[in-house]
């Protein structure tokens, strides 16, 4: 007899935990409390959506649990190779992610997860089951070998009980599954919210096809598109229609004070971001603005992440909240899955063993992952127009590109290396800080012995040496 | 009309709170999951409490809602003017509490409990009411100036509705209004457990009568009683029958593997508490030690503490549960109550701004006496021990006799000066320490070059002097 597993949330990772514990001969139950999203004609636009930039973690994982299924459910993904800078003037300055043209990829997340979600069907029901419309409401856990009781209150209006041998939780921030953890394990547990609220707003395609882009966009889809306005931001990412997926970042105490008159709005927007409302339509823009919903965004940290003896385990999401600003949030989630499924592949199906491991070892890229996204706000939408930042980046670049694996920028060790953990990224981003930081001396030192053109011709010379 | 008020939990905080709104004549109904602990003919023993300290900022709060109230409820405590270090070899050493005799005071958490509900009796039931057995599942906020819909589940198995203008939360560490409040609040929120199990063990009243105590004690029932271990440690607390409800504290692991036998508990016992044991009686002890449910001890933080419009606020152990260790849980919580009515009364009833003043005001205080209580644990249990510890401690006392109000102890703040706020007292603490580390380096110094005999020869005539 397969051992039984309860999914919780049928999102992102939700799904793709569905798949790898299917592949491990689990029988398989994914619970969601929606209906299922596929059923409605067009795709289901909560209006609240951030769009999804999957990177070196994220197509990692799907590959780890399933190369066929990655290759099926990447297949419309948007290349963006780096940020593009919108200045108040107008001009667009570009500022590649990768040394050696590494890209991030757009992805839209409701698309994705109505692929993940065929992906389940066609793995087939004896395996998988997906129940849409049960709220999870009660976990009983049972000693360690004995059933754990799942309660979900479904449109019957009846509570219904599911035995199983055990349940992972990727029902997102608001996790049941983790407030149910709490009733059973001592669990550390933080949640912050940041003073930003966002507001997803959008582009639509173009009425001329481009032919450098191939598509009808308005902006170059293979960046990232942020107006950096220091305390606050507008960014814009591709869809495959051609049209842009963009959102508003702003402080609440703006975001209220703007929301008394539209006129307000309607000023706010032209004045900051001109060229954007040219291309989204002001009229739209400020509607959008007005009506659709306010998101928060907030951090969430916990320890630790299961219940012992193997009974339950919590991943994505509803493990580690943290805000969007470095792409990290679901690549991350998939992290999770990968991470989880190599555990228990070492540990022989062990799930006791396999799931306290999973705590002792994640923590650590957990928190800092957390903190990273938390960090990049600040970088995000005031950092990239400061010269200094753009002087420091430029020779973190070129350390990058000159010493090759000797030298890695933070952001291509989080986003393209897969193959170090976040916890190591950091760490080694603090020793190469420290070299940035002493060079910066040495570059002000030499400035003001030189002069500034002194110093040039200097540089210029030097790089030309390190190229023969 | 009078306006109303769900006041969630019929603890401490709850009784008091529902005192002081029924005084401003708010219509009161105050609810409780349990069923009424007054109808047992015994005091319900939970055998999980840790006997209550109560001391000025208790006192005070008491008194400043109801001075008849608080002559009536304060009338059985137990005066402790210090506390009373037990060694291991069965020395006892006297450490006292204040500058000038002030204690703190035992009393019985279900006593003062019982008594409180009796006054609400006593108040009425047209401006107070008291429902047992109502357990708050959910609330539905309204508009500011509209209902709050608390829904409860009640032994009748259906759901009860109840409009209010406003809700009180005071039910406990794990509490519900605080949940419900966070899907209407983006509310900061932390719970971190701290390595430590307690479990209550009882010490029954000697079989003779002692004329020094006036009673039937077996210890001095005007101390604290610690069992100082280092990592672990035995506390005791006298009851008004010459009882003493005691509590051992200590990290869980090693509770864990002291469980795997009764051997190892008893042997345990008897090594580390010999004198202790003689008055417990071994059998009792080790019975309750392995029977008695193990308690876990944990920090709570939030912020904010309140509902905008004024719909609602957190009070008590719901809005900054901390570690038993510095004795404020209760005294802070009272404290609440008072911070709050003082509000209400200077904003003339404007509930909006009272609420929103009280988590303006009171976040820094509560977060200030949690983290010192989580600090206290490491001075009860290990640094009281410490001729170092001790050295500076007479000192801290000796400048506080000295200099009276410009000198004093962080102790003497927080336990008997009511009128300092917990982020001042430790805010004047922190100056203090910085002269008493310096103090420190001077005695070392002096003792170096005059040798510890000259030392104290001049100390002697330092202190002489002082007093002329």
């Amino acid at each position: 007899m397969p051992e039984t597993v309860a999914v919780i949330g049928a999102g992102l990772v939700g799904c793709l935990t569905a798949i790898a514990l299917a592949k491990r001969d689990y029988k398989v139950t994914l619970f969601d409390y929606r209906l299922d999203p596929r059923d409605q004609k067009t795709i289901d636009r909560n209006l609240r959506s951030i769009n999804l930039a999957i990177s070196s973690r994220g197509i990692s994982s799907l590959e780890f649990v399933d190369k066929e299924v990655a290759g099926r459910v990447l297949k419309g993904i948007i290349p963006m190779k780096g940020r593009m800078i919108h200045h108040l003037n107008g001009a667009q300055e570009s500022q590649t992610y990768g040394l050696f043209g590494e890209s991030i990829n757009s992805i839209d997340r409701a698309v994705l997860n109505h692929l993940l979600l065929d992906e389940l069907e066609r793995i087939g029901s004896d395996k998988v089951q997906v129940k849409f419309g049960h709220k999870l409401s009660k976990i009983k856990y049972g000693k360690p070998d004995e059933f754990q009781s799942c309660v979900f209150a479904t449109e019957e209006g009846v509570d219904q009980v599911y035995a199983t041998n055990f349940v992972v939780g990727c029902d997102g921030s608001y996790s049941t599954t983790r407030d149910q953890m709490q009733r059973e394990v001592r669990m550390h547990f933080s949640q912050e919210y940041i003073d930003c609220c966002y507001i997803e707003l959008y582009i639509p395609p173009s009425k001329n096809y481009d032919a450098r882009y191939k598509g009808n966009f308005s902006l170059a889809p293979d960046h990232l598109h942020i107006w950096p306005r220091h305390q606050y931001m507008l960014i814009a990412l591709a869809n495959a229609d051609g049209s842009f997926t963009s959102t508003f970042f702003g402080p609440w105490g703006l975001v209220e004070s703007l929301l008394k008159s539209e006129a307000r709005v309607r000023e706010f927007l032209i004045k900051n971001f001109p060229d954007a409302m040219e291309i989204m339509g002001i009229n739209q823009a400020v509607k959008s603005f007005m009506s659709h919903p306010k998101g928060a965004l907030m951090c969430i940290e916990c320890d630790p992440y299961n219940v012992s003896g193997g009974r339950g385990i919590i991943l994505g999401d509803a493990a580690h909240s943290m805000v969007p600003f470095y792409g990290q949030g679901m690549n991350c989630g998939f992290e999770d899955v990968k991470v989880l499924m190599k555990l228990l592949d070492a540990y022989d199906g062990d799930r006791a063993k396999a799931f306290d491991a999973y705590t002792r070892e994640r923590h650590q890229d957990l928190t800092a992952i957390v903190k990273l996204a938390k960090r990049n706000y600040k970088e995000m939408s005031h950092d990239v127009t400061s010269k200094v930042f753009l002087l420091r980046k430029k020779l973190d670049h070129w350390l990058g590109k000159l010493l090759k694996d000797k030298w890695l920028p933070l952001y291509t060790m989080v986003s393209f290396r897969a193959d170090i953990p976040y916890h190591k990224a950091i760490a080694i981003s603090k020793r190469q800080k420290t070299i940035l930081d002493f060079i910066q001396v040495l570059i002000i030192a030499a400035i003001s012995l030189l002069g500034y053109e002194g110093f040039k011709r200097v540089s210029r010379r030097l790089k030309q040496a390190s190229r023969q």
